[in-house]
């Protein structure tokens, strides 16, 4: 008698980076910030949801942990779809609209590492909902934002756009894909899970302290944004990593610095995080001060860094990697996840490039994903 | 024959910081600066200078080391003071000007500790040419600022407010005393000398590519600081600590948030910096989230804090610090250094406090210095 469904949703990394809330409630940001869907091969939240009849009370089950459905932006996402699943008169059976549900959801990737993992478990949630009621809607990226902000960016494919809106009741704060992953098929993405004792402050705290303390946080939203979407979307049309990159560096730089402008400040980048970027400014530097970036890190509201690059780059900056940062505490299987290294192709970087990198302590990654850019939820098993 | 003068002069920390020049030949900042000159009883630059005709070229040692006197920032002061001394007529011995001089100078702390060595070397040298040539002048300021920018707040004691002035020719941009030592007795100063491997970027460098590249920079030096300048000279002129220390955590941090959004982004704090900001911000929400603030820290261009603290509050602070900080590496000769701790008072700390603490690892911090606010260059010996 029951109904069950099973969907996954994707990972996102932005770019241009969300922080700040204009209005709690709705969850409507203080400027747009675009981002980029990770492939689901490799990261992903699956989650069943399962109705029924026979189903005493609403469960939520998050990778293997019973968790309270009282959180208020869960209930929220679950009536904001039933509501527009009856408005729709789209639900196959529409006594299942009453029926109790049971959530299962988990990750293939840790949840602690901080690596976005409500976008997509929210993202996930709304979407497995919707198709549970037979509904697909515009309006899920609103539903979904209401859960968690950038969820909404998980919801598409590609390269993706979220709008800050202008209206008071959020109708116009929505996520659009501005390219699909195809686009730009050469896009590849490093992830460097860094090990860190720290416990981050919570981003939900982090930016609402920014909002309110930060004397930077404005002219950020109000000037630096703006210009630097339009780059972005331009560089994303064109295919223009050097622009790409460069913005994505200065953007996470600037989102780091509220952080730090925040009284009082919260910290996200750590030691590790800071020998990466350093890395990564040697690697664009060795082709001379002028030429174009080779590789861009992003970090978000933890000490992990994300990596871009072109297919063309991988081996020389996953060999440099390997070098910077050696292992002796895991096996090359679990240090090395996602798509495989190209060992041939690493192995032909000439020394003399791999020599002039300094080697760090060992160690100071967890593992390193390599990935690229992908799809967004959809229906499986 | 030969005459010699030997002098010594303050290190300085500032509360409102320079960083950027409106003009990197004259030494020029883009906004005011508030600093607090640091007693010479615990730091301090030490130099003698000798003049005499029988000298047969400029010498420079600096901590017994034989530099080179090419460097143009040390030739220009030199030729300033000199024509100065000309200009004034005051000059016991004409023909002295006419003479090489032999500049011996050592600080009693490390110089590559970053505790503003620079300033407090230019100031001495350009105080102690200035007495050797018989001279006193409110111009000394306008060419200790042509060696190093913070040089000039160096010539004073107590609370200093250097001016960013609105000529090209910089001849308004002077530093004055805002406020004595003596007035403000109970203010006390902790230094935190932090244990660190890597080599920051030097300011000069890290300063002209904020201005070039930060996009938040122009905000801060024509919003931010002008606000933040009217409230410390305030906190200064009625004894307002929780303004003081305030602004003083909340400048600190703006500056190296601009560091921040820099690109390449510059990095002068480190995981044990970030550490000492947690512990100061755990102190200060002990009595409560409103209470007013016991200790405030600000951060140079480098890793090291420096605590500000009223009397009152000394003992609980430096107990709290011997916590968070234990040290296995040296003996407590070592460690503590500046006014000896009042062992007493740190013993009737109640545990309930230092206990809401948690110890980091041993020997994050290489020593410690307490000091208080002091006095400006003087002649000695």
């Amino acid at each position: 008698m029951s109904v069950s469904v099973t969907c996954i949703a994707p990972v996102n990394i932005a770019i241009i980076k969300y922080w700040g809330k204009r209005d709690d409630d709705l969850i409507l940001p203080i400027n747009d910030s675009i981002s980029v869907t990770l492939s689901t091969d490799h990261l992903r939240t699956k989650t069943t949801i399962t109705a029924g009849p026979e189903i005493a009370k609403n469960v939520l089950r998050l990778n293997g942990v019973d968790e309270s459905f009282d959180n208020p932006r869960i209930q929220r996402c679950l009536q904001e779809v039933k509501s527009l699943a009856k408005a729709s008169g789209k639900c196959p059976k529409p006594e299942m609209l009453e029926w109790n549900i049971n959530v299962e959801s988990e990750n293939n990737f840790p949840t602690a590492a901080g690596l976005a993992s409500s976008a997509a478990g929210y993202a996930c949630f709304v979407y497995t909902l919707a198709t549970l009621y037979g509904i697909e809607s515009e309006e899920l990226s609103k539903i979904a934002r209401m859960g968690s902000g950038s969820a909404c960016r998980s919801l598409h494919s590609g390269y993706v756009q979220w709008a800050r809106g202008e209206r008071p009741d959020g109708l116009d704060s929505l996520a659009i894909q501005l390219a699909p992953a195809s686009a730009w098929p050469d896009m590849h993405v490093l992830i460097l899970v860094v090990s860190d004792r720290k416990k981050a402050t919570a981003s939900t705290h982090g930016m609402a302290t920014s909002v309110k303390t930060s004397d930077l946080i404005k002219h950020r939203a109000s000037v630096c944004v703006p210009e630097r979407i339009k780059l972005v979307q331009k560089a994303i049309a064109e295919q223009d990593f050097d622009t790409f990159g460069r913005i994505a560096m200065k953007d996470s730089n600037q989102f780091h610095a509220i952080c730090l402008d925040t009284y009082p400040p919260c910290f996200y980048l750590n030691d590790v995080s800071r020998s990466i970027i350093r890395m990564v400014d040697q690697i664009n530097t060795l082709a001379g001060l002028n030429a174009p970036v080779k590789v861009a890190y992003s970090f978000d509201a933890g000490p992990n860094a994300c990596l871009f690059l072109l297919e063309k780059d991988v081996a020389e900056v996953s060999a440099i990697v390997r070098r910077v940062f050696p292992f002796t505490d895991s096996s090359a299987e679990e240090y090395y996840k996602g798509i495989p290294n190209d060992e041939t192709a690493m192995q032909a970087v000439p020394p003399t490039v791999l020599d002039s990198f300094a080697v760090e302590e060992p160690n100071l990654l967890r593992y390193i994903i390599h990935t690229k850019v992908g799809e967004g939820p959809k229906r499986v098993g």
